[in-house]
């Protein structure tokens, strides 16, 4: 894996070349992990002007594993930092020591508090905005990165699979989500992308609702939306369920809406549409159908090391897909009192050529009655 | 609880009054809660010259239960944003139109480039550092406070005390961990209030180590480290064990040096005693016993809204401890290759009069065989 990491501090740095003798200061935690491999909480990495690249951090005194090391062939020299060291201030005053003429900086990231205390402590350096170049740089995935979200997703599949074959009647939210999350790391998940989420009855089709004592009644909608990390990588699936023998009829159209929403946007998604065109398609959908209001926001993102990364899909997003980029798409729907349908797949953008959108999750979108 | 909040943004408005008429943008997320209780995340809290304060914020579409409302009589109104607006932009143009002639800003919370956009905002307002305002404010926890750490504590040693029932041999640090959560959240927690931590054979003695697939085995030292969230509230405790029926020579010895500093720093819990007076007392012991250097930086911690709250027990920490300030003792050792002992508990600084330290973590510190 070090090579690849070498070869995306290559690529940032080519990117900032024409800019002179100017180093980069990452702090944000997941693009120091995308440059230098994962590397203790609060690491932070100097990308310099001349290919001395340097990860600081406070590693735990014990002998972390990874612990700090000299350059190997990858260029990555490793320094364990006091802990009363700021690991930022540390990194800049090696810039200035190497030469660098200018820092940049993740304005973004780093608090105003920090900055400062960067800039009082290499008052020769010109401080610049890096202006998100790693996250820009993260947005179109290797296949190294693809397969790592491939592994996240059958994970979460097969943890899914699992709870339908059991008995649901009676179980609270908040005990399905806990076993969810116990199955992604039986399936060898490093833990969930994110909090899992289980809707049931008027709860159902809020995105994002947090687990209650609400135990799931014959004749509910059931909406679970969880997700495996797997070498840092995380997806997303969201399905909606019907509990019982026998759908009622709102509950059929309801779903029938927000199944179509979610596979026009699919549809849509191709290198080069529009992010905005693809949430229009899901929108147009709902809103046809009267349901227009009750949608989000946001229809789907991007995933990676993070589970909100660039693209939005949304309608005032500017930008058009380009192949291999991991997004979602997760239309829903919420009725106050009654619940609703979430429907969330994550899939990769490939041409046609190439087969068309990648569907990572594959877990069936039929309405289940469980 | 809605007047304690008012309360307690009073006595914030009372700090900064000397400042004449400024407002204070208050952003970091355990502070928003402080003052204004539960918020959806990224809320934001303007706390007015004049007592006019509101809560800006993005409220879930389908209708959080604790969405906006109007101005109560704790004088706090709530504002709903749309996606697109930074609530601390639109935060400070209200603090311009109420006419305040200055606004604090959480320095080190406020990102540069949210700073920025703030300033641009409000060209004509004073910008000043809020300067940890509200963090100083929580140090000293109130009844109402205590009462929900007390909580935590007592959940958190019934989930701690139902694992010890249970066979420990073979189950692996994850898995462990698993349950221990799931247990918090059985017996009323919100979640736990940190990653729980399970360290089993060489592992053990580790602060912060993260569960891995090892199993426990018999002759092991095993140590966990958990803490419920109740009402937003965490504790912490980390308790040590041997695994079977005979602890080797080394291991008792091990276990008796570590209690006896963690008993030392527990002891020197007093108003009046200096932060790093209590670590003085524990580093003592270690040292007299040749363990010192394997002692981490810090020995103890403020708990609260955070888990790793003001003050910090170290060395070269400056400051008093105060009646009513809830911390951690905590100090571990960790023989690389065997293995090692932590001893966590959450206390209350109380004078003599009141009976001194009041110990929340009431599970047994005997070393036990399991």
């Amino acid at each position: 894996m070090s090579e690849v990491h070498a070869a995306r501090r290559s690529r940032l740095r080519a990117r900032r070349a024409p800019a002179g003798a100017e180093a980069a200061l990452v702090s944000r935690s997941a693009n120091v992990r995308y440059l230098a491999g994962p590397a203790p909480a609060g690491a932070v990495l100097l990308v310099g002007h001349s290919g001395a690249d340097v990860l600081f951090a406070h590693w735990n005194p014990a002998g972390d594993p990874a612990g700090p090391r000299p350059a190997g062939d990858d260029g990555l020299r490793s320094v364990a930092l006091g802990t009363d060291a700021d690991p930022a201030v540390t990194a800049a005053a090696q810039a200035a020591r190497d030469g660098a003429a200018a820092l940049s900086v993740e304005e973004h990231h780093l608090t105003v508090a920090r900055h400062r205390a960067v800039a009082a402590a290499v008052p020769d350096l010109v401080l610049n905005d890096l202006d998100r170049a790693v996250e820009r740089q993260r947005l179109v995935k290797d296949e190294d990165e693809i397969a790592a979200l491939r592994s996240a997703a059958e994970i979460t599949d097969r943890a899914l699979g699992e709870l339908l074959e059991s008995i649901l009647v009676g179980r609270t939210e908040r005990h399905l989500a806990l076993e969810l999350e116990r199955r992604l790391v039986d399936h060898g998940a490093d833990g969930p992308a994110f909090p899992t989420s289980v809707a049931t009855g008027s709860h159902s089709g809020l995105a994002g609702h947090r687990p209650t004592d609400r135990r799931v009644e014959e004749g509910d909608f059931l909406t679970v939306c969880l997700g495996a990390r797997f070498r840092g990588y995380r997806c997303q699936i969201g399905r909606t369920f019907v509990i019982g023998t026998s759908p009622a009829d709102w509950q059929i159209e309801l779903y029938e809406v927000v199944f179509a929403a979610q596979r026009a946007a699919r549809e849509a998604l191709a290198p080069g549409a529009e992010y905005r065109s693809v949430d229009r398609a899901a929108r147009d959908v709902l809103d046809a159908a009267g349901h227009g209001k009750s949608l989000g926001p946001v229809t789907g993102h991007g995933v990676g090391l993070e589970i909100g990364e660039d693209p939005q899909l949304a309608p005032t997003a500017m930008g058009r897909l380009g192949p291999c980029v991991p997004v979602t798409v997760e239309p829903g729907v919420h009725l106050p009192g009654r619940g609703g349908v979430r429907i969330d797949d994550t899939l990769v953008v490939r041409s046609p050529a190439d087969g068309g959108p990648e569907l990572l999750t594959i877990t069936t979108k039929e309405l289940l009655a469980l």
